[in-house]
C-alpha cells in the first residue's frame, strides 16, 4: 500500500488475519502504519523510482490516498505492476473535473457545475445558478482544503483570478440545498463481483467528517436501494478494484453525487466491528481477487465518531482512555499514533447498540474524552 | 510480549486499535508475530540476558506461553521490571502439581489426583481410584502433550518408572467421568477489576482444541454462573494480571478444574469477532490496568473451529481461500502465517448466527476448506 497513514494502518491490521503482511511505503517513521507493520519502504509517492522499487515484489499495488500521479500509475502498470484500482479508474477520485464530466456522461445525478478557466465563467455561473456557489480545486483538495464558497460576483472574480494565476484548475458548482450527506461504499474485484455496505449518513463540521451513522437513519428503502444501485454502476463503469467510497448529498429532489474516493474511506470506519466484513479486509479482498465479504450490519445501529486532536495540555492520551474505558466499556477505540494536533483526525471511536439516540450520545462522550480529556 | 507465536500475532493487531506497537521477543523471523510486526527482538525466552535486553523500554512485560522459566521472571521482577501475570501467579498454569495443591487449599473443584515421586505411587493410586487414571507432567505439556492415558497397573509401573528416570516430575488424575470440556475467561487488572467472558464449550480431538462453542450450549444458568464465579474467585485469589482462562470438565457431579493458562487462549479466539471485546484486546488492557472491556456477546451463537494442516499437496493455501470465501462470505478467517504441517495449528474461522447447528456446519466447513482443499 502506498502511503503510511492510518489507513493503511489498519489494512495492516485486516492483512495480519488473512495471513499477509501489508508492505508500507511510507515517509516517516513515525507515519501511523509506519509505526506497526513490519514491511515497511521510506520514499515519496510522487518519485517514481521509490514506486517502482516499492512494487518489486508486491502481489498487487493499492493507495492509501489520491496522490500518486496518474502518469507514474500508468508507467509502472506498463512495465507489468499490478496496480488496483488501475489509473483509468482512480483518475475519476484524483480530478473533480474528470469526475463530474464522467458523471454527466453516465447520467448519474450530478449538481449543475463547469469548469472555471477564467474569472468570467465564475461570474457567469454564479449569476446564472444564483449566488452562493462552490468553487473547487480540480485536485489535491481533502477534508475541506481546496473548497471555497463564493458569496457574490466581486468575490468571485478576485479569488478564481489569485487562484488561477496559482495555476489551479477550477470547477465551480452549485450549492446544493441539502438535506444532510449521506455516503454508500461498494468493494469491486477484478473478476466483477460488487459488494455494497448499507448507506450511512455522514454529519461535517467545517468540513472535517466528525461522525458516521449506521445506517442512514430514517433514510427510506428506495432512496437506499437506488444509492447502492448507483455506487455499484459506478464502480462498474468506471473500472474501479478495491473499494469506492460515493460521497451524496441528500436534497429535496433526491440524490447528488458530491466526491468519489477509491481507498478505505473515512465514512467506513464503522465497519471493523459494526459489519461483518470490514472496509479494510474487504479492499484486500477485493484486489486481491478474493469473493468480497458479507457486508451485513453486526449491530441494529452503529455509530462512529471521529477524534480530532485538541488543544494542548490537560491529560495525557493514556488517561483519556482510562476515563473513556471506565465511562463507556462497550466503546472501541483505534487510535492512529499520531501526534496531537488541534483538529487533526488522530483516532475514531465506534458504537454498537439498539438505539440510536443512545448509542450516538455514548459514542460522542467516548469521543469527547479523547479529544478534550474531560467529560462531555 | 515474550513469544511470538500466533497469540502474540493478534495481540498485536488489537495493540494497533490501542494506539500502541506490541514489542515481540521471537525466536525465529518466521514466526507469527514477526511476519507482522514492526518492532521484533529475538532471543530466547530461557536466556535471562535476552529477556533483560528485551525488557528494557517496555511499559510491561507480558507473555504468548507458559514456558518462561519462574526465576527469570523473579529476577526481572528483583530489577525493576513489570512483569504480569507476576510470577507467583503463572507458575500456577506452569506446573500442574503447584496448580492442584492450591486449588486444594481454595477449595476448588480438583479431581482425585497425587504426585508421582515414585511408580509404587501411581500403582496405588490407580488400585484405589480404579484404572484407567491419567498421568501428567507437572511442566511442560500443552496439546496433549505430557498426558498419558494408563490402563493398568503393568503399564504404570513401566512408563512411570522411564519417564521419572528421564527427570520427569509427574502427577496422576483420576479418568474423570466427563460429559464434555468447558472454559470460561476472565481478566484482571492489577486494581483488581475482573470481567468474565461467557463460558464456552471445547471441543477436543486427540487432545487438540479443534472446536469452541460460544456460548456453551444448553448450559444450565447457574452452572455457567459458577463456572465464572469460580474463574473470578480463582484470578483474584492467585493474583493474575492480564488473561486467566479455567478449563473445565462438566462431569455428572459437577465442574472439574483440567487445567489453567494466563494468556489470550485458544478458547477465546471467537471473541475477535463474536464478543465486543476480544481477548487480545483485553488482555492488553488489563496488564495495561485500563478496565475492562464489554465481554458481551456479539450474536446467539458465535462458532470458532481451528485450521489444522493438512497433508501436503494439494491446492495452495490462497486457493482455499478463494472456494471459502465464495461459500462463506460471513466466515471470518485468520491465518497464523505458518508453514502448513499436518495436525499443526495454522489458523482459525469463527461464524457467527442464530442457529447452534447451522453456524456450526458453516465453521466446520470453512476450517475443512482450509485444511483439506475440498467441499467438506
Amino acid at each position: 500500500m502506498v502511503g503510511g497513514g492510518q489507513l493503511a494502518r489498519m489494512t495492516h491490521q485486516a492483512a495480519i488475519a488473512l495471513g499477509q503482511s501489508l508492505r508500507v511505503l511510507a515517509q516517516a517513521p513515525d507515519d501511523g502504519a509506519a509505526l506497526v507493520a513490519a514491511d515497511v519502504q521510506y520514499g515519496d509517492h510522487t518519485d517514481l523510482a521509490a514506486l517502482r522499487t516499492f512494487a518489486k515484489g508486491c502481489d498487487v499495488v493499492t493507495f492509501d490516498h489520491e496522490h500518486v500521479p496518474t502518469e507514474h500509475i500508468r508507467a509502472l502498470a506498463a512495465e507489468g505492476v499490478k496496480l488496483f484500482p488501475p489509473a483509468d479508474a482512480l483518475l475519476h477520485a484524483q480530478d473533480k473535473r474528470v469526475m463530474r464530466e464522467r458523471l454527466g456522461e453516465l447520467g448519474a445525478p450530478n449538481p449543475a457545475w463547469r469548469p472555471v478557466a477564467d474569472p468570467a465563467d465564475l461570474v457567469a455561473f454564479g449569476d446564472a445558478q444564483g449566488w452562493p456557489v462552490v468553487l473547487k480545486a480540480a485536485r489535491g483538495g481533502y477534508d475541506g482544503r481546496g473548497v471555497w464558497p463564493v458569496d457574490d460576483a466581486a468575490q468571485a472574480a478576485e479569488l478564481a483570478a489569485t487562484l488561477l494565476a496559482g495555476g489551479t484548475r477550477l470547477i465551480v458548482e452549485e450549492r446544493v440545498a441539502l438535506r444532510r450527506e449521506l455516503a454508500v461504499q461498494v468493494a469491486r474485484s477484478p473478476f466483477g463481483q460488487v459488494a455494497a455496505y448499507p448507506v450511512v449518513e455522514t454529519v461535517q463540521v467545517g468540513g472535517i467528517c466528525v461522525e458516521v451513522l449506521a445506517p442512514a437513519p430514517g433514510l427510506p428503502e428506495e432512496l437506499a436501494v437506488a444509492a447502492q444501485q448507483l455506487a455499484i454502476d459506478l464502480a462498474t463503469a468506471l473500472g474501479v478494484v478495491g473499494l469506492l467510497a460515493v460521497e451524496l448529498f441528500e436534497t429535496p429532489a433526491g440524490l447528488v453525487v458530491n466526491e468519489l474516493a477509491m481507498r478505505p474511506h473515512n465514512s467506513g470506519h464503522w465497519t471493523i466491528e459494526g459489519a461483518r466484513t470490514s472496509q479494510f479486509e474487504q479492499h484486500l479482498r477485493a484486489v486481491l481477487d478474493y469473493p468480497m465479504g458479507d457486508t451485513s450490519l453486526a449491530a441494529p445501529v452503529v455509530v462512529m465518531a471521529n477524534v480530532l486532536g485538541g488543544q494542548p495540555g490537560g491529560i495525557s492520551i493514556d488517561e483519556r482512555l482510562h476515563h473513556l474505558f471506565a465511562a463507556e466499556p462497550g466503546a472501541k477505540v483505534h487510535l492512529y499514533g499520531k501526534q496531537v494536533r488541534p483538529g487533526r483526525k488522530i483516532g475514531h471511536v465506534t458504537v454498537l447498540g439498539d438505539d440510536l439516540t443512545d448509542v450516538r450520545a455514548r459514542a460522542a462522550r467516548a469521543a469527547h474524552w479523547l479529544t478534550e480529556g474531560t467529560p462531555a
